[in-house]
C-alpha cells in the first residue's frame, strides 16, 4: 500500500460511493488510476465498499456481546450453527475465560431472551453463556485505521 | 422501510458502489426513484456506504477485546480517551462483570503488549483490564440484518 | 397516568384500603371519581392492591438471593418448577454471569440447606447454583416509583 | 398466628381491598372479628396492604440486579444514600461475591447507563459494581407464603 | 450457662485434665459441685474432653482447604463418602461459590496431589474442586470462646 | 511415636479425662508407664487435652467461612488485629484466590452482618472478603489422625 | 553439595560444553577431581547439562499458558496424553482455580487454535480450559538457583 | 535449519556435553563440520548449552506459579523488581486474567509464606497475586521441539 492507496482508502471511508472523478481530482491523479487502484484493492481484498445499516433506525434495542464456552466435541459444526443465525452480527475465537465472544443484535430484552434461552443455549456444544447488555456504543469503527508506517517490535 | 428500501440495502450491502441504473434494473424501478430512495436512506441515518478495510491485509495479527473496569470518577473522560486511540476499532458501554468492552487491533503480540501495558492501563480511571486474545474471526456482519417483520413481544 | 391517577397510588402505596371518601377529600374531587380511577387502574394493570406478608414475622430467619446456572434444554420446564415452590418468592431471567436469580425464604439455616440440597438442585436443567445468604433487608419497595416526567433518552 | 388469621391473610393477597363483610361471610365469622384481626395484624407487622405499581406500565424497560462491592470504612452512609435513590427498589445486604444486591428500576438502557455510571458509582465507598440485566420475570412473590406449619430442625 | 459453668469451662479449655479438686479451690467451691457440673456440661454436649493431635508432629506438612462442588443427584451419599476420609479433618456444607468446603491433612505435596486426583475427585458427584494449599496456620480455636453475655439483635 | 503412644492417643481422642489407670489397664502396661508416656507427649507438644465447646449450645447460629484479601503493605499486623476477635475461631494462610481463611462463630445473621461490616471490614489492610455462610457441619475432627504407618513419596 | 560443586555448577549454567580443564583452572582443583564431581552430580541427577533451543528462533510467535479443568476419571491417562504433545513444554498439576497448567508452544494464533481447538479439547476428561496468551517473555532461568544456604522455617 | 542442525540439535538436547566426534559419527559428517555447525547456531542464539538443576535436589519441596495483577502506573519497573528476585525462575506478561504469570521456587511452604508475603506483595505496583501451588510436575521440556515443517495458516 502506498501513499496513493492510502489517500483512495481513506476518501472512501467517509464516503464509499463518492465519485471516481471527484477523487482523482482530491488526489490529482487521473481517473483511470484511481479505478485501476479501486479494482486491484477490491480483487486484493484489502478493502471493502458496503452498505451498513444502523442497527438504532432498524428497532434493535438489546445488542449484547455473549461469551460463550464450548464443550469437549465438534467445534466446527457449533461455530458454523451460531455463525448462521441473523441475530449474530460478530464471532471471534478467543483465548482467555470464554471459547467465543459472539456480538448479537436484538429487538428487545424480549427477542435477547429468547435467543439465549431457545436458540443460542440449545445448540449442541454449548454449555455456558455469559451476557453483557450493551448500554451504550461509544465507538465502532470500520475495520482497522490505514497506516503506512510499520511498528518496530522491541522484544 | 419498504420493501424497495429492504431491496436497495439488500443491494448495497453487497456492492456499496453498484451503481444505480443496475440497481433501479433489478428491483424494477426508475434510476431516479433508486436515487431519490438512497438519498433518503442516507440523509435519515438508516445506512451509510463505506470503504472497511481487511485488518489482515494491513498486517494485524494480535487483535483483542478487552473488557475494562473502571473506578469511581469521571468515567465520561475516561471513556472519551479511549475511544480516540487508533488501536480502539471498537468501544461499548456493558452491563456484566466488565464496565467496557474494547476491540483493539495491534499488529503484533509486542504491540499488543505495549498498548496495553503503556496505552489502555495509563488512562486515569482504568483499573482493571481483562484481554481475550482472537484467535480467529469467523463472522464480522456489517451492521444489523435488515428485515420488514416486527417481534410480537411476548411478555 | 395524568396528576388524579398519581394522587390516587399514592396514597394506596401507604395504606391500601384507605377509605375512597377519604383519599377523595384529599385529592378533592368526588368518591365517584376516585372509584370509576381505582376501577381503571386496577382493570389496566396499573396496580395492584394486595396484604403483603413480613417475613420476620413469620419466623423467616434464612431468606436468600440464589443465582442458577441451567444447562442446555428445556428451561421453560425449570423455570416453572422452580417458580412453584413455596420457597421461591422472585425469580427472574438475567443476563450476566448466572441464568436466573432466585428469592427464597426459608426459615432457618436448616431449611435452606435442606431447600438447596434437596429441593432446588435437584431440579433437571440445574447444574450450578450459587447462594447469597442474605443478612439484613435495607429496602423492599414495592414496585417502581410512580411519576408524571418522561426521560430524555441521551443515546 | 391461628387458622383465621391465616385466612384472612389469603383473602387480602388475593384483593387488598375485599370488604370485611364478603371476608367475614367466606370465613364464617362476623365482620367484628375480621375487622378487630385486621387491626391487630397490622399493628403487630405481621402484614401491610399496600398499592403496588406494575413497573411495566410505568415504562420501565430496563430493570437490573446490582451487585455492589464497597470498601472499607462508613457502610452505613455508602448504604443510606443507595437506599434513597428512587431507581433502586430492593437492597440487601448479602454474604458472598458482593457485598450489596440491589434492585433498579430504569426506563431503558440509557437510563441505566447513566444510573449505573453517573449515579451508583459515584457513590463515596462503591468500588465495584456488576450488572444483572432482567431480561425476563416470572414470579414476584408478596413477602413470603403463610403457612401455620413449624419445621422441625434436622441438624 | 452460669457464671460458675464458665469458670469450669475456661479451666477446662487451658488444661482438659486439671483435677477437680484444683478447680473446686481455684472457683471456690466444692469438688462435688465441680465434678456435677462437669457430668451435667459433657451429657447436655455443652462440652468435650478431648485429646487433640497437632498435626506438624504427625509430620502433617500439606494441610489444605477444598472448596468442592457437586452435581444434582445424592448429595448425602457424596458428602458421607467424603466425610470418612482419614484426610479429611473438617467438612461444611456453605453457601456460596463452593457446596462443601473441606479441610484435608496430608503429609506432603505428593499425598496431597494423590488425594485431590485419586480419593476426593473420584466420589461421585464431585465434579469441581478448588484447592487453598494452607502455607501457614494463625489460629485454631477450640469451638466458640464461652460468654455470658446475649447480644441485642438491631434488625 | 509407637504403638503404645498411639493406643494412648486414641482413648484421649475419646474422653480426655479417662482416668489413667483405665487406660494402662486397656493397652496392659503400668499406670505408670501411661503417666509417663502423657507426660513427654504433652512436654512435646503432640498432643493437647483440651475442653472443647460445643458452638451450637452457645447459640451460635451464624458460623461462617470467610476468604479475606490483603493489600500490599504490612500483613503481619492486619493477621495479629483479626486472629484476636472473639469470633474468630480459625485463621490460616492459604495459597490460591484468598489470602487468608477465617472461619467466624457468630450468634446470628445481625451478628455475623455487624461482624463483617464493622468489625472485619474495618481492618486496615483487608481489601475485600467473600463470606461462605456455613448451612451445615458435617465433620469437625480434632487435628489429624494418628498413625504409624509413612507413606512412600512417589514423585 | 559442597562450595566445589556449588562452582562447578554455577560454571556449568553459563557454559554447558565449558572444557573441565577450564573449569579445573577456574576452581583450582584438578581436571579429574572437576570430572569426578560432575559425574556424580549427573548420575544423582542433580544437574542435566542440555541443548535449549530458543522458541522465537523456530518461528514460535505464540506461545501460552492453559489451565486446564479435569472431570472425574482417569487423570493418569489425561495427563499422560497432554504431555506427549509437541506443543506441550511444560506440565504440572497445581492447586488451584486449575487442575494442570501447561504452557504451549505454537507458531501462530492459526496454530494455537488449532491446537485448543482440535488437540487439547478433545483430549478425554478436558471439560475447560483458560488460555493466557504469553505477550512477553521477562525471565525463563534454568531450574533453581543453586545455594548452600539452609532457611530456618519460622513456623 | 536443515537436518544436520536438526539432528546436532537433537543430540545436544539428550546430553549437551556430548563429544563432537560421537555427534559427528552418529551424523555421518567430520567433526569440523559439527564444530562449525554448533558455533553457528550457538552464536545466532538459536540453542544454548547449559546445566539446568532439578529443584527437588536442592530441596526446592514448595514450588508455584503465581498469577500477578498490576495497577495503573510504572510496569517496567515492577517486572524488573519482581524478574530479579531469586526464588523467580519464570516471568511473563500474559493476556488473560492476571497481567502477569511467574514461576517461584520456594523451599518449604514457610518460604512460599514469606515469599508472597513480605517480598512479592510489598513490590510497588503489586495489587494482587492468586498462588497455584504444585504438586506434581510432569513435563519441563527445554524450549520447543525443533522441527523442519512449517504450519500452513488456515485463515
Amino acid at each position: 500500500m502506498d501513499e496513493l492507496d492510502l489517500g483512495l482508502v481513506q476518501q472512501l471511508q467517509h464516503d464509499g460511493r463518492k465519485p471516481f472523478t471527484e477523487i482523482a481530482q482530491e488526489l490529482g491523479v487521473s481517473e483511470g488510476t484511481v479505478r485501476n487502484r479501486y479494482t486491484r484493492l477490491i480483487e486484493d481484498g484489502v478493502i471493502q465498499v458496503i452498505g451498513m445499516i444502523n442497527p438504532h433506525q432498524l428497532g434493535i434495542d438489546a445488542p449484547a456481546l455473549v461469551g460463550v464456552s464450548l464443550e469437549t466435541g465438534d467445534w466446527d459444526e457449533a461455530i458454523a450453527t451460531i455463525a448462521k443465525f441473523d441475530e449474530v452480527s460478530y464471532l471471534v475465537l478467543v483465548s482467555g475465560e470464554f471459547d467465543l465472544i459472539v456480538e448479537v443484535m436484538c429487538q428487545d430484552r424480549d427477542h435477547l431472551a429468547d435467543f439465549l434461552q431457545r436458540t443460542l443455549r440449545q445448540v449442541p456444544g454449548v454449555i455456558r453463556t455469559q451476557t453483557f447488555t450493551i448500554l451504550r456504543t461509544y465507538k465502532m469503527a470500520l475495520g482497522a485505521k490505514p497506516t503506512l508506517e510499520k511498528r518496530d517490535s522491541k522484544e
